[in-house]
């Protein structure tokens, strides 16, 4: 099974963390153009419980845009998702999409799509890092 | 490059394209949790034009629950993008995240997400299969 996330835990409860999440993305240049409550989603949908968790859709305009010029299908792994999800009442993971691993998919041999995706994913390492450290 | 998509190219206009992508995708089991319209984000953020083009985030809520419980990473892949974009006024490319290239990442060797991405791409074949039907 490949490494496909970049993944935190942080010692805070849940919500402070989404709240936090959305803070750093947006320090780190994302905004976030997408929000999918998992947890609320699969209740109405299926009347499972699951633990907390959501979908947050980051984009940073600048970099998709450079992306999608170098290849229009990459459209169908946007925006980057990061997900915030409770591991008990005082602990939280916090994992990305792995812009290495979008590459992996989509253009290892194009330079715009690499230079694009090691600039997303420093941003993304930040945000996580940022996360730990406060 | 590896292919990551299931596409079709369809002649028929962008917006006639994306109602009938809606309409087939809630056919075929699936809810659209999100909704990007590409265009205009662009244009709003960095003053640029590009192609009208819109990623629909679809997700089975059973598949996703599956999925999820066999791996809770995935997660960040979710839900299962598919973009329609336009090509010029008389036809229109209609592409989702395959499955396949999903599962390449996140786990060829577990039975759940490999039936998981099995069910999602005869779902989404069937869509594309039925774009180009009528």
């Amino acid at each position: 099974m490949t490494q496909y996330t970049l993944r935190t835990t942080v010692r805070r409860p849940y919500e402070d963390t989404v709240e936090t999440v959305r803070g750093e993305l947006t320090a780190a240049g994302f905004g976030i153009l997408t929000e999918i409550d998992l947890k609320a989603t699969l209740k109405a949908k299926l009347d499972v419980d699951v633990v907390p968790q959501v979908i947050l859709g980051a984009c940073r305009p600048q970099l998709a845009h450079q992306a999608l010029e170098a290849d229009p299908s990459i459209a169908a792994l946007l925006p980057c998702n990061v997900v915030v999800r409770a591991v008990d009442d005082a602990s939280t993971i916090v994992e990305a999409f792995d812009p290495d691993a979008m590459m992996s998919l989509a253009g290892q041999s194009d330079d715009t799509l690499r230079a694009v995706a090691t600039d997303a994913r420093q941003r993304l390492t930040a945000v996580l890092a940022a996360l730990e450290n406060n």
